[in-house]
């Protein structure tokens, strides 16, 4: 199954007409249509209102939401509303509530506050998810059902402990196996009893928060377990709902590189793919790129849904900046150049109370449709339904691969040395960017995907490898393809144990290289490396080589001279090392010769603000998006003869194509 | 009821002779009696030792110190001394122990450790507050009665719980009418059972600390009800005093700008307002005149009492500074000047054990009488001696009133969006400090006061607008006066809700603007505004003038060219709103321009280390204080005839008038 | 009884071939063969292993482990493994599992995690103790008993409290004598029953963590009691040992300069002492020196055995660098220079699990004989064989001791006021890293040691003074030597009471001066003292001389030209305070006044990188070592004709000797 199917792009936004009274609905579909928004999102906190007592529901709001939206000719996704208990629920169960990394039992508040273990919380979650199933399945205006929203967070209570264990004996199947795999001789840990085993928190194995454990193994034993447990709530609301409609697609929002939760164990389970985008303060355009190609990647390059951003300011961070002029805009765009086939808000009028209540809104307190923001979604309303399902389920055709890895992150990220400075996604972020930047379009994939489409797979800080990976990277060497690998790839097996044998383990064949030690230097330390426009930081791997040939050296210390870049024929292809953390243009530079030993150079390579982005149609037209993320005009030579979506106007090869300071352009 | 009336300025501080050997006491007089101290505050930390177990009570210290008092012809503060239980009473009721924003229940320790709500520390404590009533009635020492010790801290335990939702029921009436005004809808909160409410801290709404809560409604009654609840002890302490004592005035120690519990929810109970002045580390000293002015603003202008301040070092502080010569004398000045009509320290004789052992004392361990503090001490006690009753009962004859907020506070400071940098009392201190360092005499009054004596009324930060204020502040302007508000000011009603009009709310009309968009930025950010001597920071609201006129724009960015500053022209007065966190020369130049219009510009306006204020005696004769902030001497030119009370000596106008470095004259 | 006697230094470290197959041994001794390993500390964390049940002890893992050691001609440092609790046990028993300084009973996970005072956790841990005794005392590879590992930490529950209270009964009689002690009038803590004395944690008395204390007093003898607490579990151990072993020396691996246990409350019940250097980041080579001999110190002299150190990295911490060509050796004869009669490393081999995988290991996971860092152990291990016995109880003939004192140093770095940016350690470094710079050698010893062997006593922050100490300190002025204290020296007595006297309390005769008063400042604030090479911080307090003379004074604010730095005539010697932190240049300055007085100064005082340090053996020959910490040669000239052990070459009286970057020699 895939997203829905649409005339268009679906547009609009979370709406909560249940905060509001009722009269307020009509000034709403009035500005709706003005703004041409096609698509609500419903429900998604409204539990304790539909359910006000155990027995008691009530369906007033949303049926009046459904038909209002289904008389306006709009569409709704409709959420199941399990993400925020009820209070009565918390307070005749108090099991439901979670218990914190610290081993406190929570009362209620806040949202997301469900122990996944609970029977209590499972069993009345999933009975509203199957009444909402029965009474909509059929109506006009369901275009997707919406899972909970958002899952994140973890549970340490006696209940998830007793799932922890169950989840650890299917898993192991022995003690000794648990006992070998999580190498619990160090420190006196080996388990006699399934029931010695404690989840790993602040008052079990770890100190100085989560990502300080004593045991890597149980730790990560935990994350996997804390997927699977919140994926057992998602598959047992989308149970229910395929029991009473087995048509209307199923999605839950994701929230991009969200360590918490390894997407990749999820995708298989989702109808379509669906996020939530709200980037990292003064984060480049490739920070939320990256983050739509990992969501692109979890169904096989199938479009997603951008389910939430902002139209104007988020409200929960310190600072909490405006969205100028053009850059919803650009932002929307960027999002379907990646392969979004929505664009919705959060949110579409703005809460009067509680925290979100300054979060940005397309409606805002006064109710107003003369805003500058109200003025920028309408007018990209209407550029949308011009767009028409042009863009509707083009796929990307990229030749090059970037492996990610949530096992690898966690690892990385909860390991004692060489370095805590070392963050996974800063890692993979610097290689992602140079790719793009360089014009390239990137899969961002699980480790184990086909590889085969790919001339390029690139494995940045890819710390542990499992299964048959290091064969297959070397059948894409072997086949002509470049494989890049970098310091802290191919450390540890799928428990976090080290490979026996020399750095990068599994990889070190296909490297042509050894690693017996390696230096970290604190963040203000600078090591130049004299043959790249480069310094690197932070970790410095101490290669030998045996095979391959240094293609960049340290410059200082007792390894001055030795390689801090390798290249390694293989096959017809080869294999790139790099030992260190360079900085970004050390980054772009040898991310681009193996790129142009592709021809994957994109035509606007020497552009760095203008970001380029194929999709290509289910009819097989390609559309190259152009993307200026300048506030100045971007002056480009047109690389060929092509028609934009946009504005209708053909551009000659070889003639200036200009875009606007943040402007868009869709070539055909 | 008032302060105690004395013929003079009552001098002297917290003695604790009950931590020494008795012959100690004779040391204390003489050195008392060579110092001018004539008042000691005494028992508050004395529980454990006049009441050792439930039913024995022990008054001999308290009648020595007493009657040694009377018979050295000194005056006493009594304290109650309930706010540090005695260790039996931990013990025998745990649940006076005090349950933590993390739910824990603490066991024994430190002070302010009662729970508010608790039965047994409510009985125990009154028991103890009407015996010493009884007991000290009619001493002839006794000059005031001092309740509890800086009341502060909060207590989440069940008892609490409980009187919360007392409290609630009181205040909303209804379930509904509580969902309604907390927009439980919001995130699937609607209560059905007021059992199902919990106080809000770590374990329920909040995250990140007590700033970040998911509905600031409840936050902001939990904050109301602390306020309540601590004052309930108070109230049960004073009316058992006052079945023994009708007549002695009653207080307790405040903290100045705390921001805690609201004291203007206090202030009617307390016979007197009395606070303890510790100014923040490198504060300028507008930082504590605001504090003077906050507390003086409490009894609508009467005097209060300087109840503590060190005559040298702070301990509790990472960094202790060393007051140097002439602060303590200044800072003492000072605070008579802001209304002050005594004069006591923290603490007479240096503990010798725990952690105030290194807090600054008029004596210190050796006892000695030839150290530099002392001296000073001993000076300033015969000035004080010599100025007799000339300022007793003076008042202060303000034109410019700046309104004080509790729950403005609040709600700013625990919202989301647009910036967590902005603090409440630093924008307002930006605004009193202009005021004052341009000469103008400033009450900080609550924002439910009289308006009528006011011809300039600052509102910064104002976010809560309760009641007929708008109204009031129109009426201000409309009979020629001049309101100024700022950014996030007129933004929720009594429950921190959104007002649905255009921002600033109620307060649109008097300003005549329109705000629909903020910006926010990091601290580094700074925003140039053209027409001030200024830049601004951190928060930048886009104005639609709507009537208004800008005073100044931004320099840069999208919204570059709108205005930073605007005045309205209202009935005969005017309405300002300053849309950004000007720097401090940019408020200084907006406020000495409304300053000047109303002829509110000090004589001495010119002279920024030179602080002015003046009081007004019951016999009508005016003190104008001139305190010199600067380590080097002040020459000014006498505005006016005048005699300096300190000095006796004679200034005419015109002639050069010279304040030594930190220098203080009092111009009759 | 003293350190086990060997023929030569013993070389090797932590072994735990329980973690891995068994064929994995043969490469092991092959590998310790080759780098010259004849010392294996085995059985640190087995516990698990050879007690699987309560019942059931399987000692095949040991068994093989010592026999095959005996078979290859090693010997065994065998550890009791006492330190990490085996999953069963914490099962059973819950209360053996500790609470934290939170008030949480932890469950299991981690080390160091057994209560010190649980009945259940101190019967298995010597019964195991004792098992091991009776199997092993007599195995031929058995060199010395290892008890448990790296000793810390507290616990803080119901069982520790009750211990706490009979330890205190001890040591204070009386309830009244406890009040008086802790000074608990002050804020009514007066106790009347022994069951109302909590554990001082964030319950009860502390707040912002364990530095900040209502109570000194209680949180003192708090970590005196946690000291004397951990201290019982090592001599219940020893006891059994001693029942099975009476010869075989005993110890247990200490942390240097660590703040938690009081080591000098310990080192009578030590046959040896031992501990682990790992010496902060960026640490000069005068801070490992300075724990190297506060452990000789711990046996009046005697030599201590380094019993962990990295052959190249850490992994514990954020950054962990590399020890660089070179280091590890001069690491490894600074040990030895300082004392050290055994040299080890933690590990052997490293780890392929958990949190110290990435830890360095003479063998790390390929199992390579052929990298950098294994070459440079083979290497010492040839140089530690050729040097013989020759350095193996030698002593060192130091005339400068520096008192270090834990209750200094608890009660200093727990006291609000006047700074808490004094840190001990950073004060007592200072000190001793100045007359270490200068060529002294210094005991470092407990303030109870006889001081009769020394020109120069250097106390700097001591804060508190004991005994009669300051009588012994008078002594050795008035015999003609030199004794220093610092600012806030000589502040409180054994309970944190301050002194009743001028400060510097009972030192002020010998200083001859008087303090009444202290300022402190932000650490960016600095204070020139214009007679020294050098600016003062922190803490100034202000000087009356009282028969002292003034060295250096105060270059600004009110007390410009007070001194910061007296000289007094005592007797024949003289006594120094030093008013302030001086930085380093300073105190080297005042040091070097110092010791030249008493012909301290070394012969290569002027080459600030060469570090000398003279141990005398047994039969009476000098030994001087020379350390070239600098990366660059060292030349100097040669002050007495001597020959290097290292190298047999002899070098002349007045001959160039130059010693290599990182260079070592020890001239005999």
């Amino acid at each position: 199954m895939t997203a829905p199917r649409t005339p268009k792009i679906p547009y609009g936004g979370d709406y909560n007409p249940e905060q509001w009274p009722e009269d307020i609905c009509d000034d709403d579909h009035r500005l709706f249509t003005r703004a041409g928004i096609d698509t609500l999102t419903v429900g998604v906190f409204t539990w304790s209102l539909i359910q006000p007592a155990p027995d008691t529901y009530d369906f007033t709001v949303l049926d009046r939401t459904l038909d209002r939206a289904a008389a306006e000719g709009r569409q709704v996704c409709l959420a199941t509303g399990t993400a925020a208990l009820p209070p009565w629920l918390a307070k005749r169960h108090p099991e439901v509530n979670r218990t914190d990394f610290e081993g406190r039992r929570h009362r209620y508040g806040q949202r997301h506050n469900f122990c996944p273990s609970s029977p209590a919380y499972r069993e009345h979650a999933t009975a509203l998810a199957s009444r909402l199933a029965e009474r909509y399945a059929d109506h006009p205006a369901l275009l997707a059902w919406h899972i909970n929203n958002e899952y994140g967070g973890a549970c340490y209570c006696e209940l998830c402990a007793e799932a922890f264990r169950e989840w650890l004996r299917d898993r192991h199947g022995s003690l000794d196996a648990l006992n070998d795999a999580w190498w619990t001789t160090f420190w006196s840990h080996r388990y006699t009893d399934w029931d010695q085993i404690e989840p790993p928190n602040a008052l079990t194995e770890h100190w100085r928060g989560p990502d300080h454990t004593a045991f890597q193994g149980i730790t990560l034993d935990w994350f996997r377990f804390t997927t699977d447990a919140l994926l057992g709530c998602f598959l047992a609301e989308k149970e229910v709902i395929r029991a009473h409609d087995p048509d209307t697609p199923v999605t839950t929002n994701f929230m991009g590189t969200f360590r918490p939760l390894d997407y990749h164990r999820w995708a298989p389970h989702l109808d379509f793919a669906s996020w939530d985008n709200y980037p990292p303060l003064d984060a480049p355009p490739t920070r939320p790129a990256l983050a739509h190609d990992l969501m692109r990647g979890l169904k096989d390059g199938a479009p997603f849904w951008l389910m939430e951003q902002t139209p104007s300011t988020t409200a929960c961070r310190d600072v909490n900046p405006l969205r100028r002029p053009g850059e919803l805009r650009l932002a929307t765009f960027q999002a379907i150049a990646h392969g979004a086939d929505a664009a919705l808000y959060f949110q579409m009028r703005a809460s009067r109370g509680a925290c979100e209540k300054y979060h940005g809104a397309v409606i805002g307190h006064a109710g107003r449709d003369d805003t500058r923001v109200f003025r920028e979604v309408a007018v990209l309303g209407r550029e949308l339904e011009s767009l028409g399902d042009r863009t509707l389920g083009a796929r990307t055709p990229a030749r090059t691969a970037l492996l990610f890895d949530w096992d690898s992150w966690w690892a990385l990220e909860i390991s004692d040395g060489p370095s805590r400075l070392v963050k996974y996604v800063d890692v993979v972020h610097a290689y992602y960017r140079a790719a793009r930047e360089a014009g390239a379009d990137v899969d961002v994939i699980p480790q184990s995907a086909d590889l085969a489409p790919y001339d390029v797979v690139l494995a940045p800080a890819l710390h542990m490898i499992k299964g048959d990976l290091a064969t297959r990277l070397e059948d894409v060497a072997a086949r002509g393809g470049t494989v890049l690998a970098t310091f802290l790839s191919g450390r540890v097996d799928a428990h976090d144990r080290a490979f026996l044998t020399d750095v990068p383990g599994p990889l070190a064949r296909l490297m042509g290289i050894r690693v017996d030690e390696w230096d970290a230097r604190p963040p203000e330390f600078t090591q130049p490396v004299p043959e790249l426009p480069a310094e690197a930081r932070l970790v410095f791997e101490i290669v030998l080589p045996r095979g391959a040939e240094p293609v960049a050296t340290y410059g200082t210390d007792f390894y001055a001279g030795t390689p801090a870049v390798t290249r390694n024929p293989y096959g017809d292809g080869e294999g790139w090392y790099i030992a260190t953390a360079l900085d970004q243009p050390g980054v772009d530079e040898v991310v681009r010769r193996i790129l142009a030993r592709h021809h994957l150079l994109g035509p606007y390579a020497d552009h760095p603000s203008v970001e380029t982005a194929t999709r290509v149609a289910p009819d097989g037209s390609r559309l190259l998006f152009l993307l200026n993320h300048a506030p100045e005009p971007a002056r480009l030579t047109a690389h060929t003869t092509a028609t934009d979506l946009l504005t209708g106007k053909r551009v000659e090869q070889g003639a200036p194509l200009v875009l606007d300071p943040l402007g868009v352009a869709i070539l055909q």
